[in-house]
């Protein structure tokens, strides 16, 4: 059915989501179902308070710069919509959907976003009102479940494994060394804490890794420390900032340090290498340095993975084609066909299946508690593969704007 | 006159303290008066316990990759010589430059090791054997006097500016966004903190840059992050690690926090901004957050400055140079010709002029004491300019290996 589409960002910014927004964009304007081609101003709030901006009026070359531009360039939103369908606040989006004629729907998120994405799709459903939604992935996290990786991954484990392997050189120039805590992001997953066993290819990365699948015991970690440290004169670790004791209590929390939550009511972690490297210390004389990677972990995009780009641009593409096709409640997913040649199709999923869901690090990819396995390797190198080519400015990478508004 | 010559790396690391070694051996490998190169393991320690490797048998490729791979190959070191030159320290090195028929010293390294630089100097000069010693500048910190910068920073703050750049858009896609604030290093001068202005250009970059030259004010600052805030719903703050009180005391112990000192009595910092924006909350209420850029300001060879490893590489290749036609007891400077365009020429000086001098970041550069003005734009966007194309092995940065030792 003909109609204008919109398009929103939701939850945490990547490196790709806007890479993922230049392919809803660019389907969208060769679609013939489609008449104008939307994007809600942060996140829902955009629908709610009917903030759109008309993405068909922005420049060419600003579209293009948005594949290699961080953060998320309609602005986010962590608003969480309500479960009563008789909302007002549906009657607000249905509003804004009604004034625009919008008839297709296509949110980029990831898991707390797909749910949105649910039950935005179940409310439409409901209603004598036409409209196809459709979820593009995305979360550095991997965490998805149903698809093989999700857009932001590869970015973000290409820069993890290469600041790891730069820092694990850079330490190793001492004949006797610290021992290096490395502070991971992923609460509950430790995908991306996986990821710093790439480095070892380089034939300098972590001693030891810790996801937080595991339950982590502060005295075996300092004996094991203690060993790599004896035998190396150095030692460099990277632990998940959401490892916790055989309890499930954050070990940031166990070693005296507070958390606060957020609105989904996810604790804000952070500080746990410190807190770690600190007992280290303490306990066992060794000197100790801590690292957290923090938020470069999903915004630097001066390295960020080719592969991670072009398939960030394709789930948006394929949203818009499905969404066109016919199909509603749906999210693109990734289905890996090999790994060698590397080779996936781009499939979907009915939103049931994935909202709120956590896919956790597979227990049979880690070694002796502390290390990562070859599989893990296997799967995860072909998503680092190949680089884009940043464009700098005068040394500074050059980033898109996107300025105009419309009431 | 004919000889050996010995190159060693000494100090903290930098992204292109390996250009400057790449430099040394290309020069030296062509000079007719030069007829070994050999590389000091672990810096000054490896002469005085006479462990060398020899660089002419390294392979051609691994050479080349010197020019990219951060960390010292060589190995650094922190030793400190003693002032007494009858010390059996030199009597070792001595030995060690005897047997080998060294006759050209070549020492790549900062503040505290061009002290060292000195000393070889002044020990040789006051014995009877003939060897031409010459510094080759390096520190991120451009905290050397009489050269117009130090190889080393140029990267650095390419990171910074970069990263800088990629976190404030990050965080700006809230509409209702935290504090964030950013460590940077920089002991006593404000040089890398400042690289953090450069951001701005992309339009996305710190409302609030604090360098350690001028006397901090808890106070002040928090009344000047509220105003940033309730203007923007966001503050982006950069601040130095050594920011102190006017007393000078590092904000770091003034707001709880212990720091201990290495073994030139240097304090050990780094959390500074995670103890400052726990204070903003406490005092303001307005949600916080802080990032610590930590070693990858020195390592992170991914994004180095092109113009900054040439430089690097020609300061290597000029010490050999300047040593071979009769000079000693120098390092080798860079001379701004001119800004626009950017040209230098390399000269050197006394090393008695520069051994534990700091030049710091001039006050007249510094706005409103939060803000830096275009005066170091202007000064250091050659500096960052240009990029060096990474090489990649499956999407992992390609480092250089050198292996070979003798004895």
């Amino acid at each position: 059915m003909k109609g204008s589409c919109v398009v929103l960002q939701s939850g945490g910014p990547t490196c790709v989501i806007n890479a993922s927004l230049y392919g809803v964009i660019k389907q969208a304007q060769i679609e013939n179902d489609i008449t104008n081609v939307y994007g809600s101003l942060n996140g829902i709030e955009g629908l709610i308070n009917d903030n759109l901006i008309d993405l068909n009026l922005e420049e060419e070359k600003e579209i293009e710069y948005l594949k290699t531009t961080p953060s998320a360039i309609l602005g986010s939103s962590r608003h969480k919509l309500p479960k009563d369908y008789n909302d007002e606040t549906y009657v607000k989006i249905f509003n804004t959907f009604k004034k625009h004629n919008i008839r297709y729907f296509f949110l980029i998120g990831g898991n707390d976003s797909m749910d949105t994405a649910n039950k935005m799709a179940e409310y439409f459903a409901s209603s004598d009102y036409e409209c196809k939604i459709m979820g593009v992935p995305k979360t550095i996290d991997n965490d998805l479940d149903v698809t093989d990786h999700t857009p932001g991954y590869g970015s973000a484990i290409k820069f993890i494994s290469n600041i790891c392997a730069e820092i694990a050189i850079d330490v190793e120039c001492y004949k006797k060394g610290k021992v290096t805590i490395i502070e991971i992001m992923g609460r509950d997953a430790g995908w991306l804490t996986a990821g710093s066993k790439l480095a070892s290819l380089t034939d300098h990365g972590p001693d030891l890794i810790y996801v937080p699948e595991l339950p982590f015991d502060v005295e075996e970690f300092l004996d094991k420390v203690s060993e790599v440290y004896s035998r190396k004169k150095n030692a460099i670790v990277a632990i998940s900032e959401g490892i916790r004791d055989k309890d499930g209590n954050y070990i940031l929390n166990t070693l005296g340090k507070e958390t606060t939550k957020d609105t989904f009511g996810h604790a804000y972690l952070g500080g746990v290498a410190a807190a770690l490297a600190n007992e280290v210390t303490k306990k066992t004389g060794l000197p100790s340095r801590s690292i957290e990677l923090n938020l470069p972990q999903r915004c630097a995009s001066h390295i960020t993975s080719l592969t991670d780009i072009n398939e960030s641009i394709n789930c948006g593409k394929e949203a818009v084609k499905k969404a066109v096709a016919g199909l509603t409640g749906h999210m693109v997913i990734m289905k890996r066909v090999s790994t060698n040649p590397y080779q996936i199709s781009f499939e979907s999923k009915d939103l049931h299946e994935i909202a709120n869901k956590v896919k956790f690090f597979p227990l049979e990819w880690v070694k002796n508690g502390c290390d990562i396995s070859d599989e893990f390797i296997n799967y995860a190198l072909p998503l680092i593969n190949k680089e884009h080519k940043t464009k700098y400015v005068n040394g500074i990478v050059k980033f898109s704007s996107i300025k105009s508004l419309i009431k």
